[in-house]
């Protein structure tokens, strides 16, 4: 099934204590059609500067089938984030954000976009996010990211925009500013309230916790021994777990779990190298091995049989 | 099989969010021992005050098959802790710390009680768990769960006496502190290398991760909508975990993953309510009911598939 992408494309510089690297392709729309484009056809909307050699740095997706015609470039200056993580992986420390042309963008939609089944709307203003949704003609299954800076600013279009979703991802803090509730399974309750039947709670190194209708499902992260960067994991999680539902058309609870797993494991990849380096290469045999160690991981054999034979 | 447990018996007065409650049970060794006589014979070795009324405050294990013989009756008043947790569950306050008669706890093994072929050393000085364990004759499986405050203040008596154990419990911050690794994989491997081929690291609602020899196993904690009071939820864990395994007598990979679950299920039940108010009147009815739960929380049936039919 297609699957249609709204978010950024970016230049990012980013430090942590396994190394440095400067203006290096990130944004939510370009980790989030890598590793979806492992399972099924991606169209991308977002918006570049001139500075932004399109070939050379996102030439690439093409050849994973990414359908490119959503990608204006204007003149101006491609959107840059500049951070750094300590030890804590966990916590991002923004040093610096120029938005350059993303401050005015408008995304429009290729006619052939507009009949996109699946959309994920990566974390942009709300705004942006419904004015994609009024393109898109008859979607089956709608996720949207957001994060706090959105949660705060702008409240009312958020609000608009959720009740038009069937899925919402958050991290933890968010779903908590966005309900009121600390507790994590009320916050969660109260995000389905506002629309999403589906909400999928992020937790970085502590795993995903997926709310859908009345259920609940806790899946760990892959746990890892060396970890380069994080940038770009909660959107490489998505595109997986995006990805994997266009593919197999599943969208109840079986597939809805097994999508939460194949995005902690694309995420898992995100974060063993710089930018795109680790998912960019990715095959599905790499995936089904790392799905068939999360199921190993998981104890999903071991818990097969009842408790107690008496 | 035998299940030796030694540790405190405590009067704890914690404030939570949802209550006050003064001078209750509480210590290492009632909630272990609470949760772990659900499945197994325990025999406890603790000290309390002249001030504790024993068969009011505690006889309520011997109708669980709980053995007493080896709790210590002492001059003087019973070791009590006051703690409060605030909306972050995840973190005590402690606000006073009396050790009383604990502060001379010299632990001396009932005869019948040193042919114990599981043994758990709950979080005492370390010098006083090599102490118990000079005392077993020939322990099958022997578990040591400790603290920051003995890995800073005994690291060396703690050394000794993580080499003569199979399985270590302790959490995030504590494998850190014990390794001086900050990657938690890397930590777990570092603390094998100090005795225990198994090695349990709690994360409180973020569940646990079991390192067995070389695997790696991760369960998510039970998501709770109504924590009451966290006190003791990890040694109510331990307590599932080992009563389980000296029931089912496998320590092998299938046992021990089984045996966390279980541990994770006792967990959940305690933080319903303050003391051990939950887990006293728990039955095994209960507990399957809820390692059903778990079974469906972790999705090990939608992950029986293989990932891909294609």
């Amino acid at each position: 099934m297609s699957l249609l992408v709204v978010g950024s494309v970016a230049l990012d510089t980013v430090e942590t204590p396994a190394g440095k690297v400067t203006d290096v392709l990130g944004g939510s729309a370009s980790f989030f059609a890598t590793a979806a484009s492992l399972f099924a056809p991606v169209r991308l909307v977002a918006v570049v500067g001139d500075d932004f050699r399109v070939e050379e740095q996102i030439g690439f997706l093409r050849a994973r089938g990414v359908d490119l015609a959503g990608l204006q470039q204007r003149p101006g200056r491609t959107f840059r984030w500049v951070g750094r993580y300590g030890a804590n992986l966990n916590e991002a420390h923004t040093l610096d954000t120029q938005l350059g042309v993303f401050a005015d963008f408008a995304p429009e939609l290729p006619e052939h976009f507009r009949h996109s089944k699946i959309v994920f709307l990566a974390n942009i203003d709300p705004a942006l996010q419904l004015r994609v949704l009024d393109q898109v003609a008859a979607p089956e299954l709608v996720a949207l990211d957001t994060m706090n800076f959105w949660i705060k600013g702008k409240r009312a279009e958020l609000l608009q925009a959720l009740a038009r979703v069937h899925v919402a991802t958050v991290n933890d803090g968010e779903a908590r500013m966005l309900s009121g509730e600390h507790n994590l399974v009320k916050a969660a309750r109260a995000v389905q309230r506002l629309g999403p039947r589906t909400v999928v709670i992020k937790r970085g190194e502590f795993g995903v916790l997926l709310f859908h209708e009345e259920r609940v499902f806790a899946a760990p992260a892959f746990p890892l021994e060396d970890l380069r960067d994080p940038t770009g994991a909660g959107d490489s999680f998505a595109g997986g777990m995006m990805g994997y539902l266009a593919r197999a058309r599943d969208f109840g609870v079986t597939g809805l779990r097994r999508a939460i797993v194949v995005g902690c494991v694309l995420g898992s990849f995100a974060v063993e190298d710089f930018s795109l380096e680790r998912t960019r290469l990715l095959t599905l045999g790499d995936v089904t091995k790392r799905y068939e160690l999360y199921r190993e991981l998981i104890g999903a054999g071991a818990l097969q049989e009842r408790l107690l034979d008496d």
